[in-house]
């Protein structure tokens, strides 16, 4: 098995290139301050100063065309939730144990979104403590503590979810009661996905029983992120989630990455594979940068639970964060973003498609809504990743002004993942610096 | 054993008293909406819409001395902390993956406020993110997984803290890997509670090596606040110090309570011990309001976990959050909110003391700063605890204006917890509607 430590992609690495005086010095601040578990993105890291929409810039005005962070998907400093925030930290910030409004509009309005049995959302501060939550939902609801979840997973950090995200890497061991079943890559893998994938979960099923682990649950990132972003051929998870309902065990659709509306066709992830989750987590857009996540389940689901175990999270759900989400969520529906998600972000796959009969690094190219991936190859017959191109392509466009990262097994996949208000103009620039990236 | 749930303390009940028809609407809205989980507080619950210094309004424009919520401990909405949110949030709000000064202002402010061993500052969303986080490295550190605390201790939710956080309740079972102590209460257990509780712990020590589990962590909130605040006699965790490290174990010093200056007399509860911990754990008050939360820990402790494991957390440490926590951080020092915290903490504490000549429920009174303890008994005598008459006495002063809460095994002791900014005017409110509902 190789060692798969997604942490070190594209790091900032002390010592290996030389850095202004003023950044040297944040450096070995942080080094100092912060100690060695933080590390920074790219050979040469960003001091940002300022975000406006797609836009960031660092403290020496040099603007850089947002292509990655998913989290400020409305763009940075959107108006809406700035004021949304602006006017509500000024008002009143507690907790869930009063009642107020906020936190009741955005349940209808998240709950409007998914099919209509998920009927109770719950809040946490973190997507981390969100799948840290389901988890714990799902062992009261089934009286089991299995997992099964896909060879390069991440669905967060806490004790209890870094044993089952395996691109934390192999020194962060998974849990005795955790399998992996291989990621459902179609383009790799040949047809047959769907069948495939259900024999896995069938068979990591049977071993967990085998060892007498009683399955809790199947907990999947809906486009497969950190498997490679597989967005290819939904439909799929059909099979694997019968397989773990027939095993007393529950199904998680993991939203973090691909809710919110960022594949164009559809707000989660999940409604693309026509499944119908027992657990929705979500997280990173919700507020736009507000630390607001939570999830979304049934009643019977979580019913025991809730009413022996109570939950009560300080920060989650107050008015603050709420007031954020709810700014989400109205810009979401008011400015057409999925539209935009989705006619936008079938220009870019196609141009970074087309990019492919100019550069034979390019592999496979796929996607959904303003989610692309595209493989770097050193021979795309064998499709054998390149790693080190891979480096050399996300670092080059971070020197000509454009973020993106990677992803999968081998670090050899563009993670393209811009703020939801792409503009095709955009595209064009990031297709320009991109196309000029693959040529090093 | 007893069976304890903190969760049902002063809990709102459907159906025991007549609710106004919009907060009956709302508190509909909210089973249906929030689910089983949630729950609200005080026998009539309250619908807040703004709030500032001290005071929260209700709908109705009713104020209440807000004499119970340690999140926002320089009071609501403080002014700095909003405009500091209120500028961040509008000019940027990225991850600790780039360069940012705020977070490094902040970190050397916090560590500045340590003994100087304590080198690096870790951030989280929340103080149970905190507190997993600090177990995460205890068992990179020790090798160990054994987790030492008191009977009625409260450290958060996540899978793995739960499973050391008792006053979840009964249906939240402990860790395999789990010994409770007894809670260091001096005022009932008599004197020596120092040598008391080093043997509690060395007996937990030697119970889990019997059981074949190496100790990592003892974790103890430094005013074991959910034990019911036991301020007294500062010094008796020593002995408890040493052992747990003698057995090659650590020892988390659970600020998210006492931490930030409540305590009067130091910026820190283990600083009153005279102890250093091998982590700080900080929560609650430190972004007044604003999710943020994190860790302090030596170079030794976190080196392994740092350079093998890493860690990212999406939310935490962004520039927003760390605005808001640098505010908190230069208001506690501008404004000498320590300073009031003491000279008000004991006009506070003398004054509930003398009520006790007026009534003889009132039982054993303590307290350190802004943090004061009250025992509710039927008997002086015999300090037998009455968790009925508590309910009334906390629920009457909900109705006349005052809001407080209760804690401890039984439910039976008031936990009076203002703002940081409580002044003598303040107290004397606060003083004449406890005495009339002690009266109750």
């Amino acid at each position: 098995m190789s060692v798969v430590d997604l942490s070190s992609v594209n790091a900032f690495i002390p010592g290996q290139v030389e850095l202004d005086p003023h950044e040297a010095r944040m450096v070995e601040q942080r080094t100092r301050l912060l100690g060695p578990a933080y590390r920074l993105m790219y050979q040469k890291p960003l001091h940002f100063v300022r975000g406006e929409g797609v836009w960031l810039y660092d403290a020496d005005g040099r603007r850089y065309l947002d292509t990655y962070n998913n989290v400020v998907s409305l763009g940075h400093c959107h108006p809406d939730v700035v004021e949304a925030i602006t006017r509500q930290v000024a008002t009143l910030c507690t907790n869930t144990r009063y009642l107020h409004e906020t936190i009741l509009k955005l349940a209808e309005g998240l709950l409007s979104t998914v099919q209509s049995d998920l009927s109770h959302m719950m809040l946490t501060c973190s997507g981390s403590e969100a799948n840290d939550l389901a988890y714990r939902i799902a062992k009261v609801r089934t009286g089991g503590t299995g997992v099964i979840i896909t060879e390069t997973a991440y669905h967060g950090i806490t004790d209890a979810v870094s044993q089952f995200s395996p691109t934390l890497g192999t020194a962060v061991p998974l849990g005795a009661h955790v399998r992996t079943v291989a990621a459902p890559a179609a383009y790799r893998s040949g047809p047959n996905v769907a069948e495939r994938f259900t024999r896995d979960v069938e068979a990591a099923i049977a071993d967990l029983k085998r060892h007498g682990i009683q399955p809790a649950m199947l907990i999947v990132d809906s486009i497969f992120t950190s498997d490679g972003i597989l967005s290819e051929e939904p439909g799929f998870l059909k099979g694997a989630v019968e397989a773990i309902r027939k095993a007393g065990g529950i199904f998680v659709a993991d939203e973090v990455q691909p809710g919110f509306g960022r594949t164009g066709s559809h707000m989660w992830g999940f409604q693309r594979h026509g499944v119908d989750p027992d657990i929705v987590t979500l997280g990173k857009p919700m507020g736009n940068g507000q630390p607001i996540a939570g999830l979304l389940t049934r009643h019977d689901v979580v019913e025991k639970f809730g009413n022996n175990s109570r939950y009560f999270n300080t920060f989650a759900g107050n008015a603050v964060s709420c007031a954020a989400a709810a700014a989400v969520l109205k810009v979401i529906r008011r400015d057409r973003i999925m539209d935009n998600a989705r006619d936008v972000g079938a220009y870019l796959l196609e141009r970074v498609s087309a990019l492919r009969s100019r550069h034979d690094c390019l592999g496979h190219v796929r996607g959904a809504g303003l989610f692309v991936a595209a493989d770097i190859v050193s021979d795309r017959e064998t499709q054998a990743n390149d790693r080190a191109r891979t480096t050399r392509v996300v670092n080059a466009m971070r020197d000509n002004g454009v973020l993106i990262s990677a992803c999968g097994k081998d670090h050899n996949i563009l993670k393209i993942r811009p703020p939801l208000i792409f503009s095709r103009e955009n595209v064009d620039l990031f297709v320009d610096v991109l196309d000029e990236a693959l040529a090093v």
